[in-house]
C-alpha cells in the first residue's frame, strides 16, 4: 500500500528559520463505488481497504447487511482510455436476489425520505432502514475499558505519526480486543472501512462491539454504527446535536470528549458498568 | 440562530465521579440546495449562513462564478407534507442566460472526468472548470502575518468555545484584514459558507485573499480555493497528497501544520516574504 503515504519535498519554517526537508503526506485518491457494474458515487479515500470500503459503504446505505449479500468484489480494469487498472474503480457483485439501488446512492438516504428533510425525517429513515436492533443488545461497557481507548486507537495507528492526517475508526470487542482498524483521510470512509471488513468477515450486526473514532461524532457517523449493529460509539471530540439524537432513539451509547479520565456520555448511559 | 447550538443534558465522568450536566452541542441538519427549483444536493450542515452555503456550494462546483450570476436566493416554503417551512431547503435562482447544471451535483465533479479515475484527471478537471488564474496573482504573503492567524480564526470563533465541535474557515486579505468567518459540522460547509458570502458580497474572484481552515486541507478544498480564485490556502493541520498536487499545478501556496512559531510550506512558496 505505497500509495498510503507519498513523500513530497516541503519548505519548513521554524522559527524564523527555513529548511527544505522531505515530508509524508497521507495519500488521497478518488475511488469510484460501482454495484453490479452501475456507478453508484465517488468518494476520496486514502488508497488500501478499497474492498472494505466499497461493502462498508453499502452496509451504510441499506444495500448490504451481511457477508451473504456479497458474491464477489473486484478492481475493475479499463477504466482508463488505454485499458490500464488504477485500482480506483472498485465493482460489488450483488448475490442473487439482492436488490440493487434504484437511484445514485450519493445522500439518497436523505432525498428519499418524504418529508421535508426536519431531522425527524432522517431519524426515522435511519430506524426503518436499519435491518439490526441496536436497542435490544444487552452489551455492558467498563467505564475504565472506554478511557483507555483513546491511547489503544493511536498505539494501533502506525501511519498517523508518520503524516498526522489522517483520521481512524477502531472496532473493538466490549472487552476491549481490537477487531478492525482503518485509516483514511475522510472521517466516514475510515468508519466505513471498518464496517466493511467486519462485514466480509461476517461479523454484522456487530453486537457487544464499540466503535472509537479520533475525531467528532457526526450523524452520519451514528447512522452508519446503527446499520451495521454497533451498539457503542466513541468518539475523541464533540458530537453535533443530530448524532446525540440518533443515538438516543435508537438506543445507542455515544461517548464524547474521551480523553485522559474523563468523558461525557450523550445517550445510552445505563449500558455503562 | 438559535440552531447553532443545541443544549442537551449529558453524564460527564471525570476521575471515577460522574454528574449530570447540561451541555451545549453544535447543531446540525440536512440542507436541500435547489437550483431554479430543481434539487442537487443534500448536505449535512450547522444552520447558519445557509444562502451562502448554497452559493458557496455552487462557486466551488462551477455553476455560479460571481454575484451576477444568482438572480435570488431564498427558503421554499412547503417543504413538509403539512406546508410548513422548515429553512432546511434553500433555492437559487440563476440569472438569466447561467446554464443550469445537467446533473446532480453530488461529486459530478468527478464522476464527469473521461479519464479513470486517476488523481490526474481530477486536476485537470479542476484546471478546466475554474475561470479565474490563481498563478497569475501577484499577492505576496507576510509569514508574520500567516503565523498569527491560527489565533485570529480562534479569537473569532464565538460559537467554538461553546461546543468544541465546529470546523471554522477564514478569509483574510493579505494585509491581514478579516474578510468573512463560518463555522459548521462540515469543513467543506464551512468553505464553502465563507466563499458564498464573499460572492454575494462581490468580492470574486477573491485575488490577494488567504483562506485559513481549522482542520486539514483536503483536495476539495483546494478545489474550493481555486474555483473561488483565492491564492493561499492556510491549514491547522495536514494537507493530502493531492491536495499538494493540486496546489502546486494550479499556483497556488499551500501551508500546512500552521501552529505557534512554525509551518509547512507545500506549494507556492515563491509567495512569502
Amino acid at each position: 500500500m505505497g500509495r498510503v503515504t507519498v513523500r513530497r519535498k516541503v519548505l519548513r519554517v521554524r522559527d524564523g528559520v527555513t529548511s527544505h526537508a522531505p515530508d509524508a503526506l497521507a495519500g488521497e485518491e478518488p475511488m469510484e463505488i460501482r454495484v453490479n457494474g452501475r456507478p453508484v458515487t465517488v468518494t476520496m479515500r486514502t488508497p488500501g481497504h478499497d474492498f472494505d470500503l466499497a461493502v462498508g459503504f453499502l452496509v451504510s446505505e441499506g444495500v448490504v447487511h451481511s457477508r451473504e449479500d456479497v458474491a464477489a468484489v473486484r478492481y475493475c480494469a479499463g477504466a482508463t482510455e488505454d485499458g490500464s487498472n488504477t485500482y480506483n474503480v472498485v465493482d460489488v457483485q450483488l448475490a442473487p436476489g439482492v436488490p440493487e439501488p434504484e437511484t445514485s446512492l450519493e445522500r439518497n438516504f436523505y432525498t428519499t425520505s418524504s418529508c421535508g428533510l426536519c431531522g425527524k425525517a432522517s431519524l426515522d429513515a435511519v430506524r426503518t432502514r436499519s435491518r439490526w436492533s441496536v436497542a435490544s443488545d444487552p452489551t455492558r461497557l467498563s467505564t475504565d475499558l472506554l478511557l483507555s481507548l483513546p491511547d489503544r486507537l493511536r498505539e494501533a495507528q502506525r501511519v498517523f505519526d508518520r503524516t498526522g492526517g489522517l483520521h481512524a475508526a477502531g472496532l473493538f470487542t466490549a472487552a476491549g480486543d481490537l477487531l478492525g482498524l482503518c485509516e483514511d483521510v475522510g472521517r466516514h470512509n475510515a468508519v466505513d472501512k471498518v464496517i466493511g471488513g467486519a462485514a466480509l468477515n461476517d461479523q454484522l450486526p456487530a453486537r457487544g462491539t464499540m466503535l472509537m473514532v479520533s475525531g467528532r461524532a457526526s450523524f452520519e457517523l451514528v447512522q452508519k454504527a446503527v446499520m451495521a449493529g454497533i451498539p457503542a460509539l466513541a468518539a475523541v471530540s464533540a458530537p453535533s446535536s443530530l448524532a446525540a439524537d440518533l443515538a438516543e432513539e435508537s438506543g445507542m451509547t455515544l461517548v464524547g470528549f474521551l480523553r485522559g479520565s474523563s468523558m461525557n456520555v450523550y445517550a445510552g448511559a445505563d449500558r455503562l458498568l
